[in-house]
């Protein structure tokens, strides 16, 4: 892509950010009692990039209309995505979050459960905020997405317990933990937005399948990043004990001394440090980094096609550019 | 009023309850993964008096509808209130709830904080089937309700720590914790019935002080019911430390050693089983059993008062009724 027209989508990606921001601060700076909204206000302040509130605003967009129609419910994702990671953070028994103690660590569980509580319930309240006349299939939407993400989530925790998970059962998690969301996230944009049955549709693969990439390419970074750069352990999920991508399908392809190796992964909840070479080097040799790229241009390939359903080529650009700037990272 | 009329009343209630209870046992019943839903099942199987599905559905009723119209609903608050159960129980620690283990003891903490996480998702999922055109305003409703339980359970957690709650503080607490479930209750099934703004509101007012008087009306009954119909220990209140509607008054009032005594409750977060009747003493000599009753009286009275806002004269007066047998149990 021409670097003018990506310098663009930066600055307007920046640039809608910050309004997202400012937003968001303003949802619990006056809200009573300040022992429920203070713990919110404290964890939505540390940050994060805020990709869900843009997948929503740039949906809108796509389908024709102002960003100004939806901040109210890129607010709402952005609350009901910190209502997930708070309760994670508590059933992971987490100390931090974005460098910043959990919120559980920082006050308390009873806390903790009652702030995600509240944010989910003023994600309801934004929402409603920027729906008009279609209200019904908006929340829906919303809905469900919040439903199939209680479910991707018990789903992985039933994971950690079973020795045996299939990749078919692993995409399915992960596509109700993580790629509903932006599913969603570009549902309601388009929704709100106005946008036709089929564009609706369009938006949603879209969504569906960044989210999906996304979540792969996260497996696959955990293994093949550059550690200053990654800001996390190499290989934090096999010491972890974390079944990724990665893991199921060399565990699946695996023979002899290699899934003896794999199985004591399974075995012992996780692996030791100095442990992660020798798994690199037999997800190497086995071809499972290789299929995990594979895999990762597969899905932001469907997603970017699904585009092409949509009739306002300008503005389906940027949703391709973010698409293919998730899988530069491991190309 | 006329034996057989009430006769007509309780089996009418008997019998929606029945069809309620029905479709309860259904929401679970095929979902999967079950490990996140059995645990919403056994909760949901454990009874309770429904009261709130109920009235969602005698407000529709008021407002000319038929009961059907609102079945959906009726499930959606009972899910509602559960979720709330779920959480305040792993926030107050309890062991037993409805004679069975609380969901956190029978399972673990995570898989509670999930389920009620679940439960509210779904609670929205069965609400939407009963919004037809007028889902903005329904869903805000149910929203607001939500919004201000989860505040009301924060003030409630902050009123433990705090050594003086006026009565005033005291009864915003309980309208947000208990009342406003209610208030919203009759709120939704009046919308969903398609009641006229003035039924609408006439049956918030009813639903709210309905609330407020079965609440201070809980706090007196742990002092001068009978215990063997009770069903519970009689001053449990005082014995667990809780600041009720009776102490904050007769702490207000009180004066001298009766104030001292009374102070021993808050410094040692609460009192042994002997000490019961001395409060229960120092409670009747300030005459704050009788101000409860009169408070009772008072909150019952504007309830049964606002139904008169109503037109249909034969759907009101069930709900009436329902104000004045919650006040009988104190008569």
């Amino acid at each position: 892509m021409n670097p003018t027209v990506i310098k663009s989508y930066r600055s307007l990606i920046s640039k809608q950010r910050k309004i997202v921001e400012q937003r968001i601060r303003k949802v619990f700076a006056k809200r009573k009692p300040r022992s429920l909204y203070e713990p919110s206000a404290y964890l939505l302040e540390s940050g994060g990039k805020r990709l869900r509130p843009l997948l929503v605003l740039l949906s809108a967009k796509a389908v024709g209309a102002k960003f100004s129609t939806a901040y109210n419910a890129a607010v709402a994702v952005e609350l009901l995505h910190n209502f997930t990671l708070v309760h994670d953070d508590i059933m992971d028994n987490a100390d931090k979050r974005r460098g910043r103690s959990t919120l559980h660590k920082k006050y308390d569980v009873n806390t903790a459960i009652l702030a995600g509580d509240s944010l989910l319930s003023i994600a309801y309240e934004y929402l409603l905020k920027d729906c008009n006349g279609n209200a019904k299939n908006i929340l829906a939407s919303f809905t469900n997405g919040l439903v199939e993400v209680c479910e991707g989530q018990s789903l992985d925790k039933e994971f950690e317990l079973r020795n045996n998970v299939s990749l078919n059962k692993y995409l399915d998690m992960i596509r109700k933990k993580t790629a509903v969301m932006a599913e969603m996230c570009c549902s309601i944009g388009a929704q709100i937005g106005g946008g036709t049955k089929a564009e609706i549709n369009a938006l949603e693969t879209y969504g569906r399948n960044i989210g999906i990439a996304f979540q792969i390419q996260d497996d696959l970074l955990d293994i093949i990043a550059d550690e200053a750069e990654f800001g996390k352990v190499v290989g934090g999920d096999l010491i972890e004990g974390k079944k990724t991508f990665l893991f199921i399908k060399a565990f699946e392809q695996a023979k002899g001394e290699d899934k003896k190796v794999l199985f004591e992964m399974i075995l012992n909840k996780g692996i030791k440090r100095h442990q992660v070479d020798q798994y690199k080097e037999i997800y190497t040799r086995l071809g499972i980094l290789d299929e995990a790229k594979k895999s990762i241009f597969h899905y932001s390939d469907i997603a970017v096609n699904s585009l092409k359903r949509l009739s306002k080529n300008e503005d389906r650009e940027i949703l391709k550019w973010i698409a293919y700037s998730l899988v530069d990272r491991i190309r």
